[in-house]
Protein backbone atom coordinates (compact mmCIF):
# COMPACT_ATOMS: atom_id res chain seq x y z
CA UNK A 1 0.00 0.00 0.00
CA UNK A 2 0.89 3.59 -0.98
CA UNK A 3 0.06 6.24 1.60
CA UNK A 4 0.06 9.16 0.38
CA UNK A 5 -0.20 10.83 4.12
CA UNK A 6 1.47 10.04 7.53
CA UNK A 7 0.43 11.77 10.77
CA UNK A 8 -0.40 11.51 14.11
CA UNK A 9 -2.27 13.73 16.70
CA UNK A 10 -3.73 12.34 19.89
CA UNK A 11 -2.56 8.89 19.89
CA UNK A 12 -3.97 8.38 16.44
CA UNK A 13 -2.12 7.65 13.40
CA UNK A 14 -4.01 8.76 10.35
CA UNK A 15 -2.77 7.58 7.02
CA UNK A 16 -4.41 8.29 3.77
CA UNK A 17 -4.62 5.79 0.82
CA UNK A 18 -5.95 5.46 -2.87
CA UNK A 19 -6.34 2.09 -4.01
CA UNK A 20 -7.39 1.59 -7.57
CA UNK A 21 -8.95 5.14 -8.10
CA UNK A 22 -10.79 5.09 -4.23
CA UNK A 23 -9.59 7.17 -1.79
CA UNK A 24 -9.44 5.64 1.83
CA UNK A 25 -7.82 6.31 4.99
CA UNK A 26 -6.78 4.17 7.75
CA UNK A 27 -6.01 5.08 11.39
CA UNK A 28 -4.55 3.39 14.11
CA UNK A 29 -2.87 3.23 17.51
CA UNK A 30 -0.10 4.71 18.76
CA UNK A 31 1.87 2.50 19.77
CA UNK A 32 0.29 0.28 17.53
CA UNK A 33 0.53 -2.88 19.30
CA UNK A 34 0.33 -6.46 17.97
CA UNK A 35 -2.24 -7.26 15.30
CA UNK A 36 -5.06 -5.20 15.57
CA UNK A 37 -8.09 -6.04 15.13
CA UNK A 38 -9.50 -3.63 11.81
CA UNK A 39 -12.87 -2.20 11.68
CA UNK A 40 -14.04 -1.67 7.59
CA UNK A 41 -16.41 1.95 8.62
CA UNK A 42 -19.17 1.92 6.05
CA UNK A 43 -20.48 5.89 5.48
CA UNK A 44 -23.97 6.75 5.22
CA UNK A 45 -25.40 8.49 1.99
CA UNK A 46 -24.33 11.99 1.53
CA UNK A 47 -20.85 11.75 3.72
CA UNK A 48 -17.41 10.54 2.97
CA UNK A 49 -14.62 8.74 4.27
CA UNK A 50 -13.71 11.92 6.95
CA UNK A 51 -17.29 13.26 7.55
CA UNK A 52 -17.15 13.46 11.36
CA UNK A 53 -19.66 10.33 11.98
CA UNK A 54 -16.27 8.17 10.81
CA UNK A 55 -13.56 10.40 12.19
CA UNK A 56 -15.47 10.28 15.53
CA UNK A 57 -15.87 5.97 15.26
CA UNK A 58 -12.27 5.94 14.42
CA UNK A 59 -11.45 7.74 17.90
CA UNK A 60 -13.06 5.89 19.92
CA UNK A 61 -11.77 2.36 17.61
CA UNK A 62 -8.21 3.23 18.13
CA UNK A 63 -8.61 4.65 21.70
CA UNK A 64 -9.51 1.21 22.47
CA UNK A 65 -6.42 -0.14 20.77
CA UNK A 66 -8.24 -1.13 17.06
CA UNK A 67 -7.34 0.09 13.95
CA UNK A 68 -10.11 1.63 11.32
CA UNK A 69 -10.68 2.04 7.77
CA UNK A 70 -12.28 3.95 5.70
CA UNK A 71 -13.38 4.45 2.00
CA UNK A 72 -14.97 6.99 0.00
CA UNK A 73 -18.30 5.05 -1.45
CA UNK A 74 -18.82 5.18 -4.85
CA UNK A 75 -20.28 8.60 -6.09
CA UNK A 76 -19.25 9.98 -2.62
CA UNK A 77 -16.57 12.74 -1.54
CA UNK A 78 -14.38 13.33 -4.20
CA UNK A 79 -15.10 10.18 -6.64
CA UNK A 80 -17.40 11.15 -9.86
CA UNK A 81 -21.12 10.63 -9.94
CA UNK A 82 -22.61 8.72 -12.82
CA UNK A 83 -25.47 10.18 -14.89
CA UNK A 84 -27.50 7.37 -13.05
CA UNK A 85 -26.16 8.57 -9.61
CA UNK A 86 -27.27 12.38 -10.33
CA UNK A 87 -30.43 11.11 -11.84
CA UNK A 88 -31.75 9.50 -8.64
CA UNK A 89 -30.08 12.25 -6.21
CA UNK A 90 -32.05 14.74 -8.15
CA UNK A 91 -34.86 12.38 -7.82
CA UNK A 92 -34.66 11.86 -4.06
CA UNK A 93 -33.97 15.93 -3.40
CA UNK A 94 -37.91 16.07 -5.24
CA UNK A 95 -39.29 13.27 -3.06
CA UNK A 96 -38.26 15.02 0.17
CA UNK A 97 -39.21 18.38 -1.39
CA UNK A 98 -42.60 17.17 -2.05
CA UNK A 99 -42.82 14.85 0.89
CA UNK A 100 -43.22 11.27 -1.19
CA UNK A 101 -41.95 8.14 -0.43
CA UNK A 102 -38.31 8.36 -0.94
CA UNK A 103 -38.09 4.13 -0.24
CA UNK A 104 -37.93 3.09 -3.78
CA UNK A 105 -35.32 5.42 -5.08
CA UNK A 106 -33.43 4.95 -1.79
CA UNK A 107 -33.15 1.34 -2.48
CA UNK A 108 -32.75 1.44 -5.82
CA UNK A 109 -29.89 3.94 -5.43
CA UNK A 110 -28.22 1.94 -2.74
CA UNK A 111 -28.04 -1.56 -4.04
CA UNK A 112 -26.37 -0.19 -7.21
CA UNK A 113 -23.91 1.49 -5.55
CA UNK A 114 -23.56 -2.00 -3.51
CA UNK A 115 -22.60 -3.60 -6.44
CA UNK A 116 -19.66 -1.34 -6.46
CA UNK A 117 -18.47 -0.98 -3.26
CA UNK A 118 -18.34 -5.07 -2.74
CA UNK A 119 -15.70 -5.58 -4.72
CA UNK A 120 -13.95 -2.05 -3.90
CA UNK A 121 -13.72 -3.24 0.16
CA UNK A 122 -12.39 -6.50 -0.65
CA UNK A 123 -9.40 -4.86 -2.58
CA UNK A 124 -9.06 -2.64 0.24
CA UNK A 125 -8.59 -5.73 2.69
CA UNK A 126 -6.16 -7.30 -0.07
CA UNK A 127 -4.60 -4.14 0.07
CA UNK A 128 -3.88 -3.33 3.53
CA UNK A 129 -2.32 -7.07 3.87
CA UNK A 130 0.98 -6.03 4.47
CA UNK A 131 -0.10 -4.02 7.88
CA UNK A 132 -0.79 -7.76 9.56
CA UNK A 133 -4.35 -6.79 11.08
CA UNK A 134 -6.36 -8.98 13.05
CA UNK A 135 -9.95 -10.32 12.90
CA UNK A 136 -11.73 -7.80 11.09
CA UNK A 137 -14.63 -6.36 11.87
CA UNK A 138 -17.58 -4.51 9.80
CA UNK A 139 -19.59 -0.75 11.11
CA UNK A 140 -22.00 1.26 9.21
CA UNK A 141 -25.53 1.93 9.24
CA UNK A 142 -28.14 3.47 6.43
CA UNK A 143 -25.93 3.41 3.28
CA UNK A 144 -23.12 1.74 5.49
CA UNK A 145 -25.50 -0.42 5.80
CA UNK A 146 -26.76 -1.40 2.49
CA UNK A 147 -23.03 -1.83 1.31
CA UNK A 148 -22.13 -3.90 4.26
CA UNK A 149 -24.68 -6.27 4.30
CA UNK A 150 -23.93 -7.80 1.02
CA UNK A 151 -19.88 -7.03 1.79
CA UNK A 152 -20.58 -9.37 5.12
CA UNK A 153 -22.02 -11.87 2.86
CA UNK A 154 -19.74 -13.02 0.27
CA UNK A 155 -16.50 -11.95 2.29
CA UNK A 156 -15.19 -14.19 4.79
CA UNK A 157 -12.78 -12.21 6.48
CA UNK A 158 -15.35 -10.13 8.16
CA UNK A 159 -16.25 -12.01 11.67
CA UNK A 160 -18.45 -9.07 13.50
CA UNK A 161 -20.81 -6.42 11.82
CA UNK A 162 -22.45 -3.20 13.18
CA UNK A 163 -25.37 -2.19 11.27
CA UNK A 164 -28.81 -0.46 11.16
CA UNK A 165 -31.10 2.26 10.13
CA UNK A 166 -31.33 0.67 6.62
CA UNK A 167 -34.50 -0.21 4.48
CA UNK A 168 -34.50 -4.23 4.20
CA UNK A 169 -35.61 -4.53 0.67
CA UNK A 170 -32.61 -6.03 -1.10
CA UNK A 171 -30.82 -7.16 2.03
CA UNK A 172 -33.27 -10.09 3.39
CA UNK A 173 -31.48 -12.42 1.08
CA UNK A 174 -27.97 -11.73 1.79
CA UNK A 175 -28.99 -11.22 5.51
CA UNK A 176 -29.62 -14.73 5.95
CA UNK A 177 -26.25 -15.87 4.13
CA UNK A 178 -24.52 -13.95 7.29
CA UNK A 179 -23.46 -16.17 10.29
CA UNK A 180 -21.38 -14.00 12.11
CA UNK A 181 -22.11 -12.39 15.15
CA UNK A 182 -24.01 -8.87 14.20
CA UNK A 183 -25.72 -5.60 16.46
CA UNK A 184 -28.48 -3.91 14.24
CA UNK A 185 -30.06 -0.99 15.27
CA UNK A 186 -33.20 0.30 14.62
CA UNK A 187 -35.14 4.06 15.43
CA UNK A 188 -38.60 3.00 16.92
CA UNK A 189 -40.21 6.00 15.60
CA UNK A 190 -38.49 6.19 12.28
CA UNK A 191 -40.65 8.42 10.01
CA UNK A 192 -38.80 6.78 6.57
CA UNK A 193 -38.50 2.90 7.46
CA UNK A 194 -41.28 1.29 9.10
CA UNK A 195 -41.01 -1.11 12.48
CA UNK A 196 -42.15 -4.04 10.66
CA UNK A 197 -39.60 -3.31 8.09
CA UNK A 198 -36.77 -3.28 10.39
CA UNK A 199 -37.32 -6.33 12.49
CA UNK A 200 -37.80 -8.48 9.67
CA UNK A 201 -34.22 -7.27 8.52
CA UNK A 202 -33.50 -8.25 12.68
CA UNK A 203 -34.88 -11.26 12.05
CA UNK A 204 -33.27 -12.36 8.72
CA UNK A 205 -29.67 -12.08 9.98
CA UNK A 206 -28.68 -15.88 10.00
CA UNK A 207 -26.33 -15.08 12.61
CA UNK A 208 -27.17 -17.45 15.94
CA UNK A 209 -25.42 -14.48 17.95
CA UNK A 210 -27.23 -11.57 17.48
CA UNK A 211 -28.74 -8.18 18.95
CA UNK A 212 -31.47 -5.59 18.12
CA UNK A 213 -30.92 -2.44 19.76
CA UNK A 214 -34.26 -0.09 19.08
CA UNK A 215 -34.35 3.60 20.60
CA UNK A 216 -36.62 6.12 20.58
CA UNK A 217 -37.27 8.93 17.96
CA UNK A 218 -36.79 9.74 14.34
CA UNK A 219 -34.55 8.47 11.70
CA UNK A 220 -31.95 11.30 12.67
CA UNK A 221 -32.56 10.62 16.10
CA UNK A 222 -29.62 8.18 16.03
CA UNK A 223 -28.71 8.04 19.75
CA UNK A 224 -24.94 8.57 20.79
CA UNK A 225 -24.64 5.66 23.17
CA UNK A 226 -25.51 3.25 20.30
CA UNK A 227 -22.34 4.39 18.59
CA UNK A 228 -20.39 4.19 21.50
CA UNK A 229 -22.46 0.03 22.01
CA UNK A 230 -21.37 -0.71 18.75
CA UNK A 231 -17.68 -0.10 19.28
CA UNK A 232 -17.60 -2.17 22.94
CA UNK A 233 -19.87 -5.28 20.21
CA UNK A 234 -16.87 -5.11 18.15
CA UNK A 235 -14.28 -4.90 20.79
CA UNK A 236 -16.39 -8.01 22.42
CA UNK A 237 -15.85 -9.87 19.47
CA UNK A 238 -12.54 -8.86 17.60
CA UNK A 239 -10.43 -9.12 20.50
CA UNK B 1 -31.85 0.46 59.61
CA UNK B 2 -30.40 -2.63 62.17
CA UNK B 3 -28.14 -4.82 59.99
CA UNK B 4 -28.00 -8.79 61.09
CA UNK B 5 -24.56 -9.38 59.74
CA UNK B 6 -22.04 -7.18 58.19
CA UNK B 7 -18.89 -8.94 55.96
CA UNK B 8 -16.30 -7.83 53.44
CA UNK B 9 -14.94 -9.58 50.54
CA UNK B 10 -13.41 -8.75 46.93
CA UNK B 11 -14.01 -4.79 47.69
CA UNK B 12 -17.49 -5.65 48.54
CA UNK B 13 -19.32 -4.81 51.97
CA UNK B 14 -22.20 -6.62 52.33
CA UNK B 15 -24.85 -6.43 55.13
CA UNK B 16 -27.84 -8.26 55.96
CA UNK B 17 -31.21 -6.65 57.31
CA UNK B 18 -34.62 -7.33 58.47
CA UNK B 19 -36.80 -4.53 57.00
CA UNK B 20 -40.24 -5.31 59.13
CA UNK B 21 -40.08 -9.14 58.36
CA UNK B 22 -38.39 -8.90 55.03
CA UNK B 23 -35.19 -9.69 54.48
CA UNK B 24 -32.86 -7.67 52.53
CA UNK B 25 -29.14 -7.64 51.60
CA UNK B 26 -27.02 -4.56 50.73
CA UNK B 27 -23.67 -4.70 48.62
CA UNK B 28 -21.69 -1.33 49.12
CA UNK B 29 -18.27 -0.79 47.98
CA UNK B 30 -14.90 -0.64 49.97
CA UNK B 31 -14.15 2.39 50.21
CA UNK B 32 -17.62 3.98 50.05
CA UNK B 33 -17.40 7.10 48.47
CA UNK B 34 -19.69 9.95 48.64
CA UNK B 35 -23.56 9.15 48.12
CA UNK B 36 -23.24 6.07 45.43
CA UNK B 37 -25.79 5.46 43.57
CA UNK B 38 -28.15 3.08 44.83
CA UNK B 39 -29.62 0.03 42.55
CA UNK B 40 -32.26 -2.13 43.62
CA UNK B 41 -32.35 -5.32 42.47
CA UNK B 42 -35.44 -7.37 41.96
CA UNK B 43 -34.72 -11.12 41.46
CA UNK B 44 -36.71 -13.74 39.26
CA UNK B 45 -39.28 -15.87 40.14
CA UNK B 46 -38.21 -19.18 42.39
CA UNK B 47 -34.81 -17.36 43.10
CA UNK B 48 -34.12 -14.64 46.12
CA UNK B 49 -31.96 -12.03 47.15
CA UNK B 50 -28.66 -13.71 47.37
CA UNK B 51 -28.97 -16.52 44.49
CA UNK B 52 -26.43 -16.03 41.96
CA UNK B 53 -28.04 -13.89 39.59
CA UNK B 54 -28.33 -11.36 42.07
CA UNK B 55 -25.25 -11.89 43.42
CA UNK B 56 -23.40 -11.13 39.90
CA UNK B 57 -25.57 -8.23 39.77
CA UNK B 58 -24.43 -6.89 43.09
CA UNK B 59 -20.98 -7.87 42.29
CA UNK B 60 -20.56 -5.69 38.82
CA UNK B 61 -22.21 -2.89 40.57
CA UNK B 62 -20.38 -2.31 43.41
CA UNK B 63 -17.05 -2.66 41.20
CA UNK B 64 -18.38 0.19 38.91
CA UNK B 65 -18.53 2.10 42.19
CA UNK B 66 -22.29 1.45 42.74
CA UNK B 67 -24.26 0.20 45.96
CA UNK B 68 -26.86 -2.39 45.43
CA UNK B 69 -29.83 -4.12 47.41
CA UNK B 70 -32.07 -6.81 46.92
CA UNK B 71 -34.80 -7.98 48.95
CA UNK B 72 -36.92 -11.10 48.77
CA UNK B 73 -40.12 -11.08 47.21
CA UNK B 74 -42.94 -12.09 48.62
CA UNK B 75 -43.20 -16.08 49.39
CA UNK B 76 -39.47 -16.10 48.40
CA UNK B 77 -36.12 -17.07 50.08
CA UNK B 78 -37.04 -18.19 53.43
CA UNK B 79 -40.76 -15.68 53.41
CA UNK B 80 -44.19 -17.41 54.05
CA UNK B 81 -46.43 -18.54 51.06
CA UNK B 82 -49.59 -17.41 51.62
CA UNK B 83 -52.05 -20.89 50.25
CA UNK B 84 -52.89 -18.82 47.30
CA UNK B 85 -49.32 -18.49 46.56
CA UNK B 86 -49.18 -22.48 47.03
CA UNK B 87 -52.22 -22.74 44.74
CA UNK B 88 -50.61 -20.98 41.89
CA UNK B 89 -46.96 -22.18 42.55
CA UNK B 90 -48.58 -26.12 42.20
CA UNK B 91 -51.09 -25.08 39.48
CA UNK B 92 -47.75 -23.14 37.66
CA UNK B 93 -46.12 -26.81 37.55
CA UNK B 94 -48.83 -28.62 36.50
CA UNK B 95 -49.33 -26.61 33.62
CA UNK B 96 -45.56 -26.79 33.18
CA UNK B 97 -45.77 -30.68 32.63
CA UNK B 98 -48.33 -30.65 30.71
CA UNK B 99 -47.05 -28.30 28.31
CA UNK B 100 -49.80 -26.15 28.51
CA UNK B 101 -50.18 -22.24 28.52
CA UNK B 102 -48.37 -20.49 31.65
CA UNK B 103 -48.83 -17.26 30.81
CA UNK B 104 -52.36 -16.59 32.60
CA UNK B 105 -50.95 -18.30 35.69
CA UNK B 106 -47.48 -16.46 35.79
CA UNK B 107 -49.55 -13.12 35.01
CA UNK B 108 -51.97 -13.64 38.19
CA UNK B 109 -49.65 -15.07 40.51
CA UNK B 110 -46.78 -12.30 39.53
CA UNK B 111 -49.51 -9.44 39.95
CA UNK B 112 -50.54 -10.46 43.25
CA UNK B 113 -46.84 -10.41 44.67
CA UNK B 114 -46.92 -7.26 42.95
CA UNK B 115 -49.09 -5.83 44.97
CA UNK B 116 -47.86 -6.67 48.00
CA UNK B 117 -43.81 -6.01 46.93
CA UNK B 118 -44.00 -2.20 45.89
CA UNK B 119 -44.84 -0.95 49.24
CA UNK B 120 -42.13 -3.55 50.76
CA UNK B 121 -39.45 -1.79 48.31
CA UNK B 122 -40.39 1.65 49.19
CA UNK B 123 -40.03 0.87 52.73
CA UNK B 124 -36.83 -0.57 52.21
CA UNK B 125 -35.93 2.70 50.48
CA UNK B 126 -36.90 4.45 53.37
CA UNK B 127 -34.87 2.47 55.81
CA UNK B 128 -31.57 2.85 53.74
CA UNK B 129 -32.08 6.79 54.50
CA UNK B 130 -29.45 7.17 56.77
CA UNK B 131 -26.68 5.84 54.09
CA UNK B 132 -27.29 8.90 51.92
CA UNK B 133 -27.19 6.75 48.89
CA UNK B 134 -27.10 9.24 45.40
CA UNK B 135 -29.61 8.58 42.86
CA UNK B 136 -31.69 5.44 42.56
CA UNK B 137 -32.22 2.71 39.77
CA UNK B 138 -34.06 -0.33 39.64
CA UNK B 139 -33.02 -3.73 37.68
CA UNK B 140 -35.16 -6.98 37.45
CA UNK B 141 -35.78 -9.35 34.73
CA UNK B 142 -39.34 -11.23 35.15
CA UNK B 143 -40.67 -11.33 38.16
CA UNK B 144 -38.16 -8.39 39.01
CA UNK B 145 -40.07 -6.55 36.21
CA UNK B 146 -43.49 -7.43 37.34
CA UNK B 147 -42.58 -5.76 40.70
CA UNK B 148 -40.22 -3.20 39.11
CA UNK B 149 -42.94 -1.43 36.32
CA UNK B 150 -45.72 -0.65 38.99
CA UNK B 151 -42.58 0.22 41.27
CA UNK B 152 -41.10 2.63 38.95
CA UNK B 153 -44.50 3.99 37.79
CA UNK B 154 -45.57 5.18 41.58
CA UNK B 155 -41.95 5.71 43.44
CA UNK B 156 -40.57 9.11 42.58
CA UNK B 157 -37.15 8.15 43.56
CA UNK B 158 -36.78 5.41 41.12
CA UNK B 159 -34.70 7.78 38.05
CA UNK B 160 -33.56 4.39 35.47
CA UNK B 161 -34.63 1.52 35.10
CA UNK B 162 -33.37 -1.89 33.45
CA UNK B 163 -35.66 -4.43 32.90
CA UNK B 164 -36.83 -7.70 30.36
CA UNK B 165 -38.39 -10.98 29.86
CA UNK B 166 -41.74 -10.22 31.51
CA UNK B 167 -45.92 -11.04 30.18
CA UNK B 168 -46.91 -7.27 29.41
CA UNK B 169 -50.55 -7.90 30.14
CA UNK B 170 -51.22 -6.32 33.50
CA UNK B 171 -48.14 -3.62 32.75
CA UNK B 172 -49.23 -2.02 30.12
CA UNK B 173 -50.79 0.71 32.53
CA UNK B 174 -47.82 1.19 34.78
CA UNK B 175 -45.80 1.24 31.93
CA UNK B 176 -47.09 4.48 30.31
CA UNK B 177 -46.94 6.16 33.59
CA UNK B 178 -43.17 5.63 33.43
CA UNK B 179 -41.00 8.70 32.09
CA UNK B 180 -37.46 7.59 33.65
CA UNK B 181 -35.00 6.28 31.04
CA UNK B 182 -34.99 2.44 30.65
CA UNK B 183 -33.76 -0.15 29.20
CA UNK B 184 -35.90 -3.42 28.04
CA UNK B 185 -34.65 -6.43 27.07
CA UNK B 186 -36.23 -9.48 25.40
CA UNK B 187 -35.35 -12.61 23.60
CA UNK B 188 -36.28 -12.98 20.14
CA UNK B 189 -37.55 -16.39 20.13
CA UNK B 190 -38.86 -16.70 23.50
CA UNK B 191 -41.56 -19.49 23.87
CA UNK B 192 -43.09 -18.22 26.60
CA UNK B 193 -43.79 -14.39 25.92
CA UNK B 194 -44.53 -13.32 22.24
CA UNK B 195 -42.79 -11.37 19.89
CA UNK B 196 -45.59 -8.84 19.92
CA UNK B 197 -46.30 -9.01 23.50
CA UNK B 198 -42.72 -8.25 23.94
CA UNK B 199 -42.66 -5.13 21.57
CA UNK B 200 -45.83 -4.07 22.98
CA UNK B 201 -44.31 -3.78 26.18
CA UNK B 202 -41.12 -2.40 24.93
CA UNK B 203 -43.96 0.57 23.34
CA UNK B 204 -45.96 1.18 26.08
CA UNK B 205 -42.93 3.00 28.46
CA UNK B 206 -43.83 6.58 28.57
CA UNK B 207 -39.80 7.64 28.89
CA UNK B 208 -38.53 9.82 26.05
CA UNK B 209 -35.00 7.55 26.82
CA UNK B 210 -35.49 3.75 26.17
CA UNK B 211 -33.70 1.03 24.26
CA UNK B 212 -35.04 -2.26 23.45
CA UNK B 213 -32.52 -5.27 23.11
CA UNK B 214 -33.33 -7.86 21.78
CA UNK B 215 -31.34 -10.96 21.26
CA UNK B 216 -32.04 -14.63 19.75
CA UNK B 217 -33.00 -17.38 22.07
CA UNK B 218 -35.28 -18.88 24.25
CA UNK B 219 -36.48 -17.22 27.48
CA UNK B 220 -33.78 -19.18 29.19
CA UNK B 221 -31.26 -18.15 26.89
CA UNK B 222 -30.61 -14.85 28.54
CA UNK B 223 -27.18 -13.70 27.44
CA UNK B 224 -24.58 -12.06 29.58
CA UNK B 225 -23.43 -9.56 27.63
CA UNK B 226 -27.13 -7.85 28.80
CA UNK B 227 -26.94 -8.26 32.31
CA UNK B 228 -23.10 -6.20 31.61
CA UNK B 229 -25.43 -3.81 29.53
CA UNK B 230 -28.18 -3.58 32.16
CA UNK B 231 -24.91 -1.92 34.45
CA UNK B 232 -23.48 0.21 32.00
CA UNK B 233 -27.28 1.81 31.26
CA UNK B 234 -27.63 2.24 35.24
CA UNK B 235 -24.03 3.64 35.37
CA UNK B 236 -24.81 5.78 32.30
CA UNK B 237 -28.23 7.69 33.89
CA UNK B 238 -27.26 7.00 37.64
CA UNK B 239 -23.69 8.66 37.68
Amino acid sequence: MGYTTDTTYDGIREREFTVRDIPGVLWTPVPAGEHPPLVLLGHGGGLDRKSPPMTGRARLLVAAGLAAVCIDAPGHGSRPRTAEDSRDILLMRQARAAGSSLAPLVVRYNSRLAERAVPEWQLTIDALADEEFGPIGYAGVALGTAIGVPLAAVESRITAAAFGLCWPDNLLAPARQITVPVQYAMQWDDELISRHAALALFDAFGSAEKSLHANPGRHGDFPAHEVESSVRFLLRHLR
